[in-house]
């Protein structure tokens, strides 16, 4: 797998007209080589491959990298800018997501008489679409997770505090497997609901308050993403209603989802239904993102995409509603699209539950 | 105290010969404004303060932002460049280590007219130097990360998994009021122990071994650092000698702390120390690094490293021997540079503790 990775790389060395590519961003070194660690650095020719780490990876990028030639730097960008220089080539492109102006300018000095070239299309575009080796780490993870929405529910009841929750949920997924969680957990309960990122914190689980659970496990370098919101006792007349727009538009959303669309139609299907519904006002961020060795990554599904969705991807679809002082709802499936649809990844019925 | 950094960044505008500075490393956005989300942007002119982000953030951002005009983005870096564009200004800096290339060029599309300066002698090193409430917050993160070590020591046995223990110690941390662990928890035992970095694994802890614990706790933001290495049963000959020399090694860099002496000084200490006693080519990295908001920050300690002590600074002295196929000793402290000296941040005793 790993192979063809660096294959499908190479080839584009010679769409973009460069001579040797450098790659610094940790989920593309991953991707292709299979190192898991921090400090690392690729370099590609359309016939060579290099990987290049600090004494600290030496055993381990021995045991985790394979198809490259492994070297270890001291001082890096020094040590790396000397390398590019004695390569024979004049058109050296970058990634110009995963470099720092800081790194960029340093390099710049170092290689005199040779071009920089940031890569406007770059490798995230070829991460968009998973192999299979990849959708069945991104199903283990979605498994992982259902096993804290299992706690989460097992968990929230009047007079529980919001970290507590949250910190069960982590302890469980990492005892069935998770590596990590792949963003804080949100446990977002009352007026809390309300704010979209509203990470666990102190606060009190009352009767009768929306409660959002957003959370993902990091399995093998791949992530999952899901949420539930779910209700504790009884929900009032205004909680339901608001409930079963987030879960019409994102129903829609979903069975809207085909290769060949743009991803900023998903995004218009969500965001019309909610407006029609009378609250388009409360629903201020993009539709969904993918997800894969990285949480947000290609394809961005929004109203500024300019993605188009291809078979292989997989994304969020994750509608919300939030109305200042009185709470929220988000509602958020992982999506794999397929040939002629698309099947969702993540585990948790997203019908109203009331816990 | 936010308003004393805010009005030490402005004054260092000044000495920049800059107009107005873009901020967008998460640390110093934080450092300045108390915002604690994901996504912001600070401008900061002479005279005025205005902090950016997205409508996931108003509510969040109305609670913790205050001294800045508090606005609200919807296509980051377009609204962004659109109202640097109004700002009478020509010189406008930003931090060219936390800005990406691909946000420089697009911003720098934006900015007909006006320049776009890297700032070289950056935020960061405001940051350097610890007020009482920084202090507050680590010794804090430091003792809620002895409350790891403790677990650690329990669960330590012949037959346990390392991943377990760094299960356990992520569990006990979080109970104690950690935010987040500073870093994927280090259980390297056995030969494992020879990997500078490495993360806990499925491995089983053997008697006889040693044991590399290093963990970090999040408090407030502000992290901790530290690492004990512990033997299983009876020590050999040979890993009570090159536990002797990582300790001594330690020793005698804390005891060479004091303001004014260059970085690479005290990296120069540990150095020639492990060289001398034979074991030089054991040792690959450096001798340690700044940490309060992010875990490497200013100064760097190490052979490379121009920075110089200042009264205030906080960093870790992280001496260590590494021998493939045997396993590894590290011996890790935090400190807090006071006007004659230094003061032991972390908590657990350095010498050897058979378990």
């Amino acid at each position: 797998m790993k192979k063809k990775r660096l294959i499908a790389v190479q080839k584009k060395l010679l769409s973009w007209h460069l001579d040797a590519l450098l790659i610094t961003t940790p989920e593309n070194i991953r991707y292709l080589s299979g190192f898991t660690g921090s400090s690392g650095v690729i370099i590609v020719t359309p016939a060579q491959a290099f990987f290049f780490t600090d004494s600290r990876y030496a055993a381990q990028s021995k045991d985790e990298v394979s198809g490259f030639k492994v070297r270890i730097y001291k001082k890096q960008i020094n040590d790396i800018g000397y390398f590019i220089d004695q390569l024979k080539c004049r058109r050296i492109g970058f990634e110009e997501e995963g470099l720092n102006y800081a790194i960029y300018r340093r390099l710049k000095g170092l290689l005199k008489g040779k071009r920089l070239v940031p890569v406007p299309e770059d490798i995230d575009r070829i991460r968009g679409r998973k192999d299979s080796d990849e959708l069945n780490n991104m199903e283990k993870a979605a498994s992982i997770a259902s096993v804290g929405f299992d706690v989460a529910m097992n968990c929230i009841d009047p007079g529980a505090v919001e970290r507590d929750v949250a910190i069960d949920i982590e302890l469980a997924m990492k005892k069935s497997g998770a590596e990590a969680v792949s963003f804080d957990i949100i446990v977002a309960s009352g007026a809390r609901a309300a704010l979209p990122h509203g990470k666990a914190s102190d606060k009190k689980i009352r009767k009768s308050e929306l409660v959002i659970v957003d959370l993902g496990a990091r399995y093998k370098g791949y992530h999952s993403d899901e949420t539930c919101t779910f209700i504790v006792g009884r929900a009032s007349r205004e909680q339901k209603k608001v409930y079963q727009i987030v879960k019409d538009a994102h129903d829609s959303a979903i069975e809207a989802v085909r290769p060949g669309i743009k991803a900023s139609y998903i995004d218009s299907v969500v965001r019309d239904f909610i407006r029609k519904a009378g609250y388009g006002k409360y629903f201020g961020h993009g539709t969904g993102h993918g997800i894969g060795l990285a949480v947000h990554e290609c394809p961005n599904i929004s109203p500024y995409s300019s993605d188009t969705i291809e078979e292989g991807m997989v994304f969020t679809v994750e509608p919300g509603i939030y109305i200042p002082c009185w709470g929220g709802v988000r509602i958020e499936d992982m999506v794999f699209v397929t040939r002629d649809g698309c099947r969702v990844l993540t585990k948790m019925s997203k019908e109203m539950t009331v816990l």
